[in-house]
């Protein structure tokens, strides 16, 4: 099942997006994509629910804005350096365990929103990322059991600030968290649509030109891996969201290296879980 | 006004704790501390049906146990080394800018709760903080305007593992975040009760031993400084808590280090907010 949300931002409702490309309103299944909804069985539940009601659910103009397909989670945990070349072209040794960082929540947006770049930036650079959505409270879980926490997969384009992520003082959330910098979707894919998250093909354009081209079967810590690892660390909750890590092919990487202007256009995508596509605008 | 909640871990009903001490149960008002409620005049809708419901509001038990203050908000952003002596016994520089890091919100507990040594852990230790609650959203905001955006103030222990913090790869967020090492409380001063949070006493007591004994008007960085500084990184939203760091005095800066042992008693509190006790507890 593909989980989606649409309609203004701040005012979306819940949808899905049928196996033809057709997307239905489902407002009156009476939830919302959130900790409840994901901690609850509630992908079971809404099945269930379309069973019956899947017919007579209003459909949704093609037109209308996708929102991120899940409300606004407790947290977005992302992984660091975790492709090799990625390391490596960002001038970084490739880590023994996981890099962990938090995004901060309020950087999300909808998968085709506008990028903002942010007042006095001139380093916004792009990531393609397999985003993981939990399920299930997931503490001190073995890796053999990881899987049982997943909810579903989605697209992520986890914005980077470099100056601001690197060479301030600190910690990198000031490069990652600014508004905009987390266009989640198109929708989350359950986890019985994706067959193997360790190997799904992902890419990224930047005006058309393709500068991120790989496959999740280069991660240095895979899904399970890293579910695992996480979890010895902190509780992740339903709807959390662990973001995988990028592949090679970001603007830091290039020399001289290249970073996003007003009038960019910025594409996505990954394999089973469609593309997204960012114009970038300057903030005023 | 002081904001509590109370109740079961995850059932907490809103309440106001009154100048002699009282505390009432509010839950007749119909609101949560959530983002809604600061965001949108809350505290003043609150005072107006205080006005006419005090008296008849149920008086709660001395004994119940108190939850953070407010609903799980959308970020805590924590300034590291805002002290001087701090910085130095944690053997990093004096920052020239505020050094930022996020703490997961699923780490908020009650502020008398036990606080659960993790697995594995030799390092936890603790770190009294002023936290500011915002409740006005803060995007780019001027120093001149910074107290617009404050809705209150509470006592916040910013419970840290050293060697996951920085002994492992990568960024603070696996010393930060892990569960319990938030106790948020006992209450939310809202701001009209602190004449100046950047000359405030904070302190805190290991087994009855004074380890942290200092005044917010020893920041590096002020909680003006603060507002301003962050919302030029990303939007602060309304319940949103900046921790402001903590003074000297952490296990970490002992020669030896010292650092939480099952059975340690850990109480702190800060000037005009109340104090708060947690117990150290091996996880099981």
């Amino acid at each position: 099942m593909k989980l989606i949300r649409f309609g203004k931002e701040g005012k979306e409702k819940p949808g899905v997006q049928l196996e033809d490309g057709t997307r239905i309103d489902i407002t009156a299944f009476g939830e919302d994509y959130d900790e409840h909804f994901f901690g609850t069985g509630g992908i079971r539940r809404l099945e269930h629910w379309l069973d019956r009601n899947r017919d007579e659910s209003p459909i949704i103009s093609q037109s209308e804005r996708l929102g991120a397909p899940l409300v606004r989670p407790s947290k977005i945990v992302c992984v660091g350096l975790n492709y090799a070349k990625h390391a490596s072209e960002s001038g970084m040794e490739v880590p023994k365990e996981p890099v962990l960082f938090f995004k901060a929540t309020s950087a999300i947006v909808g998968p085709n929103d506008d990028l903002i770049i942010p007042k006095g930036s001139e380093k916004t650079d792009w990531e393609v990322e397999l985003g993981v959505v939990i399920g299930k409270k997931a503490s001190y879980v073995e890796e053999a059991d990881a899987m049982d926490h997943v909810a579903g997969y989605v697209l992520h384009n986890d914005y980077s600030e470099r100056a601001f992520q690197i060479e301030k003082q600190g910690q990198w959330c000031k490069g990652k968290g600014c508004d905009t910098f987390a266009p989640i979707g198109p929708f989350i894919a359950t986890a019985d649509e994706v067959k193997d998250p360790n190997n799904l093909d992902l890419w990224l354009k930047l005006n058309g030109e393709t500068l991120q081209n790989s496959n999740t079967s280069d991660f240095i810590f895979n899904v399970q891996e890293v579910v695992r690892y996480i979890s010895q660390y902190m509780t992740l909750l339903p709807g959390d969201i662990i973001s995988t890590g990028t592949p090679a092919g970001v603007g830091l990487g290039f020399n001289p290296p290249r970073y996003l202007k007003p009038g960019d256009v910025v594409e996505l995508g990954i394999e089973g879980l469609g593309t997204s596509k960012q114009l970038a605008k300057k903030y005023h």
